[in-house]
């Protein structure tokens, strides 16, 4: 089969990077850059270290700190108005999915008139926009390392995407120091999140062997790190092999894409506003069972990155049913809720099963799949 | 510690992946493109049913056939010539190192006036050249992945390099296939030399954990594939597997650079004309065991590619040791020959330790070593 690699953001990493922003901002000709976050990361003192060490450097800073989850296009049309009224010449996201997302629209509108809405899809021929900086801060969202960004379009009431080499970082910043105060269940919820990444790119219908093979790095790191940064926030170690393991799956991501698992936690999402790592995770184990049928292979593969054994004349179906339930207890070791526990009820749950086949990532489900069966799924992950 | 790993080369992979040539050449906008080999390749026929490809998607071709092993500047200033004085506005190499090496060299004349010999080192503001196509037909230089390319300087009879944005490959167009042909022994010497760019690259003073990622990968890769496509040139998945591999090793060494290894290949096939995998791998072995000092967990890791076992408690000592007889003992199943058994003499080799240490690499040894010390492990790995 022939597969294709082509998205890439270069990366400096390490204990404190961070603090080299001010330095490579100016390194790329920028004098005057939009800072992007949210109200939360101020309040933690992340971004005036950040502003300052940019102001140190000599260049100039405009302040956007009004993003919010989900970022509406509204905000980010509002925001790229501020960008092109102060003459930035340079964009700097601090934070985590809607932060960057809200950034990377921001980046479209330099040189594309609004509103964003008519730019959602797969963009070839946008016009290119500004250098950008992701300085992630959560280890999830893999969104430093992607050609896309989700925004919620406000008069449609749902979420779409833009897909674009506009949303692609000039460079990503990447300190574990930033995601040391992430309470536990933020690290669970966002560590989950990048699982799911992780195991989708490679049993989706466009993965391919370097995909898979920073997709298997990322699991490995997750399932060694995760639930010791969910123990002690404070083990930098943990820290720095999550951050990693985050980036590694949006890179296999981003070239890759995911499927089923995104699917069901797009739609659980948009239903029940159920946050977005809680989503991905609700059906993930039942996803990579279903899609032992075709991709056993690959699910053999994470079995070995969870290191859960698999015989070797194990049928597709055995190989799915130890993938399940090694995903599952590794869910449960993070106390990450089912859907039960979440407090949806199951009548309402299954119903969303045909919505679930209208998410633009459905394409991608490696077998072909029915919304009965998608009920299914959803009724066996609902208390499991 | 802070890393970074910017350069990047996107890729199509697989099995029939080169019959997209045209294609995707036409798709980047070029009309007329200037096809870099050599003469082995023609006659082999590769070189002619790429051409056609190309032909047929409605491009032009200007053929560069005299491409020789480590070539020289003054065949990469005549090929120059030509792709000037014809006009064309892309660059597609197919072959080992050398083509694309000399492909690398035209783009770097293309607007940039010769003489070549002025740009060697690393270049930051060369004047962009063309869409450069990389179709690779060994798996060992990794060179479709890298920012480098080596020339030898007539004038002064030495080799050099540049290391120039303008050296990045468009694309890589990595197709097992066009390996299936290549005889067992250019099928280990070139694995070799991949295995060498992996294991340097993560033990060397500029490794950092994406290309100690990517390292790990092709190892592992190496391991297990290469014994198999040297003993069984046809069998599509090993060739598969080492040419990815071969790409990951390319990826993480023109990320992380490589160092003592490469040092005395370098100066072995400087001196005694031993051919590049097989120089880089004379000493390879006890340069692992030596790095072991100061970058145990790193040779820890390559152990653990090998499936060789170590101990927890082991000293960075017995780690070095168990990492050179992993790498020796593979080697010795490749059947690469010693220094003795290429038909040096121990007295010529020991004298070119001072020379080791005027190699560009030298700086990126990751702990002081002398003169003698190098005279050392030339001597143990002499007969080994």
């Amino acid at each position: 089969m022939i597969t294709s690699f082509n998205v890439f953001v270069p990366a400096i990493m390490g204990s404190g990077a961070s603090l080299r922003t001010g330095i490579k901002v100016r390194e790329m000709g920028c004098k005057k850059v939009l800072m992007v976050y949210d109200k939360g990361l101020k309040d933690v003192g992340i971004a005036d270290v950040i502003v300052q060490n940019i102001q140190s450097a000599g260049v100039e800073t405009v302040i956007f700190d009004k993003v919010v989850p989900d970022p509406p296009d509204t905000m980010i049309e509002e925001a790229a108005e501020i960008a092109k009224s102060e003459g930035v010449d340079g964009i700097v996201a601090v934070g985590g999915g809607s932060s960057m997302d809200t950034a990377k629209g921001i980046n479209v509108l330099i040189n594309n008139p609004p509103p964003i809405m008519k730019y959602f899809g797969v963009q070839k021929n946008l016009k290119p926009g500004l250098p950008l900086i992701f300085i992630p801060t959560t280890s999830g969202t893999g969104s430093e390392a992607t050609n896309m960004c989700v925004i919620s379009c406000t008069s449609r009431g749902n979420k779409d995407s833009i897909v674009s080499p506009v949303c692609v970082g000039s460079l990503s910043i990447v300190d574990p120091d930033l995601t040391l105060g992430l309470p536990p269940k933020i690290t669970a919820a966002t560590g989950i999140d990048a699982l799911a990444h992780a195991v989708e790119s490679m049993t989706g219908g466009n993965a391919n062997p370097m995909s898979d093979a920073l997709a298997r790095e990322a699991i490995r790191g997750i399932v060694k790190w995760l639930p010791i940064a969910y123990k002690d926030g404070s083990n930098l170690e943990a820290r720095e092999h999550m951050i990693l393991a985050s980036m590694y799956a949006g890179m296999a991501f981003t070239n890759a894409l995911v499927h089923l698992g995104h699917c069901i936690g797009h739609t659980l999402g948009a239903k029940f506003h159920v946050s977005h790592g809680l989503a991905c995770a609700a059906a993930l184990p039942e996803v990579i069972e279903y899609t032992s049928k075709t991709e056993w292979k690959k699910v053999a593969m994470i079995c070995e990155c969870f290191g859960a054994e698999v015989l070797e004349n194990a049928t597709p179906e055995e190989i799915g049913l130890i993938g399940k339930n090694a995903i599952r207890s590794f869910l449960k070791s993070l106390d990450i809720p089912n859907m039960k526990e979440l407090g949806l009820k199951l009548e309402d749950v299954v119903k969303i099963a045909p919505l679930v086949t209208a998410d633009t990532g459905f394409a991608l489900v490696p077998y072909r799949i029915t919304a009965a069966k998608i009920a299914e799924i959803l009724k066996s992950a609902y208390d499991a």
